[in-house]
């Protein structure tokens, strides 16, 4: 049977983005997407505005807890927290960052102290919090440190309806992945991915594909030497340990439907490898979960997207996937907890 | 209307793997799928073999001409040459590899001489062709060479039913790729696309987008400069003289629905950045075409599978959509020539 779970605290995100439009809409589709409760962290009056540039005519109800928006959530969208700012969609502000910072900070200590079900963050642009004394590279992080885990050990994965991915490294240069790429990184963080899947996503051996850095894994050497002399040793020790690893796998292949077939995550060795497949099968589904924390958090897989915020463009898959998501894998959660 | 194309030259591809049944099976399917005429070269009984491995009892019949060849093509089909070799399928060896090279050598000769409306090349195992004096890396090159073209002239496209893509580097270490991406290469590469898809493809002014080295195209040289110091720039370069080049593109969302809706190839700076979108998408109807040459060159993108030779498993989709883009190519060309 499901287990019963808190509504989810949610983040508005940058208010100049299309967080709060995405939230408001995804508050108005509960029904036919059979949502978790959910509650939003600040912005009332925001929201309510956010909706109408929307066409959305909604309730937003203040609550003073978790389970008091438990009860609101099936007539009004619930908002926890006093502070609020001006509706401004594409004209980002300091105002407005102060604003997505605070409820941030709010959101994830609901889900810290475990008031609320589960976090989801909205998107917010980082070179914008970070004038307000955002000291970190991206929420993931944030999060992490909020919830004292070491960043090493908070694995983003993303995840969409025919793939999950982790990608090993991020934000750096292509020319400096290679070097970036060691056992200790593979096995770490396979490690969270592998306990995570079985914890939060009830896969008993869950199948673990790690890609190749090289095309066609180098060839025995022939182009590139990291996937014999890294990548497959780091994969021996996962599978000496128990852990159902495979690899290490040529990408161009590994993302067609039969590969996928073969794997529950494919770890990857950086950012495009990772994201390339995931966009192009599940562009408007695209969840960013992070692994390894002792709360479950998602987000949608997707930036602040000023130029059509307010607008009524933008796709409300991600936040409607990044909801049920948390939602389940919290429950998974509560369901071995309980066992 | 349609131009008549004489028959395709098909070689066989290395007779052990699954070349041969794809052949036979494709010939069989010829009418369900609408397949120009083509004519095989060499392994008359090898042909028949390997149809019967698979379960179908097929004519085939030996012609002296490709005319001869399109007159046959309905009831039987064609082969074009005598020699001929055992059936061994997953069992490669040399006298397979000298076959395999003796038909590549006469099917080319026949599209470069006139005789064949254009070739599509079997599946190659390239090191043992290797060992038996095939002195290119692959046959793209060996094609090349025949037809008078340099190699650096002669570029290899990836075509699926959702995606086009160029790789500017293939099998390289990644670590290598950063260091071989010049504005040259671009330039160069960019041309020959753009005059191929208008004369081969028929689009009047093909928008070719050009994917980002790094993640994000380096965000303002935030994490790699390359996409600013080299491919923004030759990008520049190649509007200036008429082309409709666009990026560098974040390459993680370019292959997503809308980021494919918005160009007709997409230049990759490196392998797994170019097949991996193509695979996902695409995995059963790749089909790699070479551009810039003097006759029209196509093969399924897939090897030789040797472990899948002879059992009936071999999907015949990417041969069937090789022999089709072929055939398609060819009429578009020789459309532009009566003209």
């Amino acid at each position: 049977m499901a287990q019963a779970i808190l509504p989810l605290a949610v983040s508005l995100g940058d208010p100049a983005g299309v967080g709060p439009e995405l939230i408001a809409a995804a508050w108005f589709a509960r029904r036919v997407h059979a949502l978790p409760a959910f509650c939003a962290v600040g912005g009332a009056g925001l929201l309510a505005s956010a909706a109408r540039a929307r066409g959305l005519d909604i309730p937003v109800e203040r609550v003073g807890s978790m389970e008091e928006a438990a009860l609101v959530y099936d007539r009004a969208l619930p908002v926890i927290g006093d502070f609020d700012g001006e509706y401004r969609p594409g004209a980002p502000d300091r105002e407005g960052a102060v604003l997505a910072l605070e409820s941030l900070t709010q959101a994830t200590a609901l889900a810290v102290s475990g008031q609320a079900g589960a976090l989801m963050t909205g998107p917010i642009a980082k070179s914008r919090l970070a004038e307000v004394g955002f000291d970190y590279p991206g929420q993931t992080e944030f999060v992490a440190a909020a919830a004292g885990v070491e960043t090493e050990d908070a694995v983003m994965m993303l995840a969409g309806p025919n793939l999950r991915t982790v990608p090993l490294t991020v934000h750096v240069a292509l020319s400096a992945v290679p070097g970036l790429i060691t056992q200790d990184l593979i096995l770490r963080r396979a490690r969270v991915v592998a306990r995570a899947l079985e914890r939060d996503f009830g896969l008993a051996h869950p199948r673990i594909a790690i890609a190749a850095l090289n095309p066609h894994a180098g060839e025995d050497g022939r182009f590139g030497d990291e996937d014999q002399r890294i990548v497959a040793p780091a994969i021996e020790q996962l599978c000496a340990e128990g852990i159902n690893a495979s690899g290490p796998h040529a990408a161009d292949g590994l993302f067609a439907a039969r590969g996928r077939a073969g794997f529950d995550v494919a770890i990857c060795m950086y950012h495009d490898q990772a994201l390339i497949p995931l966009k192009a099968l599940d562009f408007d589904h695209g969840v960013n979960i992070t692994l390894g924390l002792p709360i479950i958090r998602s987000s949608p897989d997707h930036g602040t997207a000023f130029p059509i915020a307010g607008k009524g463009q933008a796709n409300v898959g991600a936040t409607v996937s990044a909801l049920r998501l948390a939602a389940d894998c919290a429950r998974s959660r509560a369901a071995l907890l309980a066992a």
